[in-house]
């Protein structure tokens, strides 16, 4: 694999940010905006953040790039595809129960939905996510579904599931800037508003630092063709041999280029024309 | 030039999209925000959005898919780097009196500097674009820059370029969140507040969602290796005949695949290893 320190350090790094992005949301909703409860108020309201960012960013983010790991690689490619299509279905859960609790708090505080540009995209992501979920399992993972309709979907799978990603992180931006505007005004029972940076506001400004370096993250790790997966029918074809050193490229990867052996050589030079005829291009 | 007809409608999709947020950027501040000025006031505030939205997301978006251009591949390599570094040196100047007209306003009323995520993101989006203007500059344009230095920059040029531009998609949708929230508020001169989606605030988020989509096009474009401009040696190597048909790529990549000239088909059969070697991957 080529670059494969370049590969480790990024998805450390995601890895890192991504879960640290979790636990800074839970301590914000638990510490500074009164915990979690379905209340129909603030606390249901609470469940937004915290189901958004582990689902639309977290959990979506790793599903964009699962097939990149190449500790994966010996897993046949139908059970991967069962990860994929199951963190999905995870994201979608989460994300229905996040907007439920938006909407219930809204409704219950005669707050209008719908008005600013955080849930205009915000929604907008989630169902352009559900669709492509649809779509993706009737494609992907129905046996009667044609190659050619398979190969044709593909770079379209890709291209909006890259760009739902990517509105989900700016929503989650907009989301966190709304909020401490909001729930930080002068005159309210904190001790400081938004302007005077308390220690809330740094805290969640942090976050949606963390959360854009995260997105970064993964959108390095699925634009680049050379750490894809290699293709099933060239793993085959490469018999017993070659097949067990795919188990081995973590190991080789890691001493250098100069040490991986021919059979990993030979799967990177894959050609441009694979490029978007599969699953992360 | 393969999928000629999609990078057409990518290409098309991003200059509608990004001159129509430039005028209606401007529309917004002579409409509704009382114009333009040098008042170290709110007219003077204005320019923040006008020239951020040209500079750092327009001007800047085309620099980074100007080598992609067909029609510009006869153009001699060195003159490109001149209209990108170009390019970019506008965005810096455009990006300095935009902080300016912000600071200026800021502490004319009062307002703390860089308390909100939208600082955080913005202002490190035009520092990471000033440094990478500086280094780019004296990477690409110097002649004693050694050859090893320029294909060791290269990539960390392009995927820092890539997630600069980003960061200010995402921190125009900030922005344009807390100016919304901020001066459409209940109680303000306006006749509705912007929970009750008055024109101005469908206008602006439109402003916002034509914003994103503009940053996806460009995005997709410039990840996307098939589009790249064939490499210098590449086209030298193919003489006075072939170089010929590069001035036609347009006109025969119209036409369907089938239809491309040999000497495109040999260009484009680029090799993975090339990938991170030049201007935009």
């Amino acid at each position: 694999m080529e670059k494969f320190r370049q590969f480790v350090v990024f998805l450390g790094a995601a890895a890192l940010l991504g879960s640290l992005s979790v636990v800074i949301v839970v301590i914000w909703v638990l510490h500074w905006r009164g915990g979690l409860a379905w209340d129909y108020g603030l606390l249901e309201f609470n469940w937004h953040p915290v189901l958004s960012t582990t689902g639309l960013i977290f959990i979506n983010g790793f599903g964009i790039i699962i097939y990149r790991l190449p500790w994966t690689w010996n897993i046949r490619k139908p059970l991967m595809k069962y990860i994929h299509a199951g963190m999905n279905i995870v994201t979608f859960v989460l994300m229905v129960i996040s907007l439920l609790a938006v909407f219930d708090f809204h409704n219950s505080k005669k707050i209008p939905n719908m008005y600013s540009l955080h849930s205009w995209i915000g929604l907008a992501a989630v169902i352009m996510h559900a669709l492509q979920l649809l779509l993706g399992l009737c494609t992907f993972l129905l046996p009667c579904t044609p190659t050619f309709i398979r190969t044709f979907y593909m770079s379209f799978h890709v291209g909006v599931g890259l760009f739902i990603f990517g509105m989900s992180v700016t929503a989650a931006e907009m989301g966190i800037t709304e909020k401490l505007i909001f729930s930080l005004r002068s005159g309210s029972n904190t001790t400081l508003p938004y302007s005077q940076s308390p220690p809330e506001a740094i805290l969640v400004n942090t976050l949606g630092v963390f959360i854009l370096l995260f997105g970064g993250c993964i959108l390095w790790i699925a634009i680049h063709p050379e750490w894809k997966r290699p293709p099933e029918h060239l793993k085959e074809n490469v018999g017993g041999e070659d097949a067990s050193i795919l188990n081995k490229t973590n190991v080789s990867a890691e001493i250098g280029n100069e040490n991986i052996p021919e059979g990993i050589e030979r799967l990177r030079h894959l050609h441009f024309e694979d490029v978007g005829q599969r699953a992360t291009f």
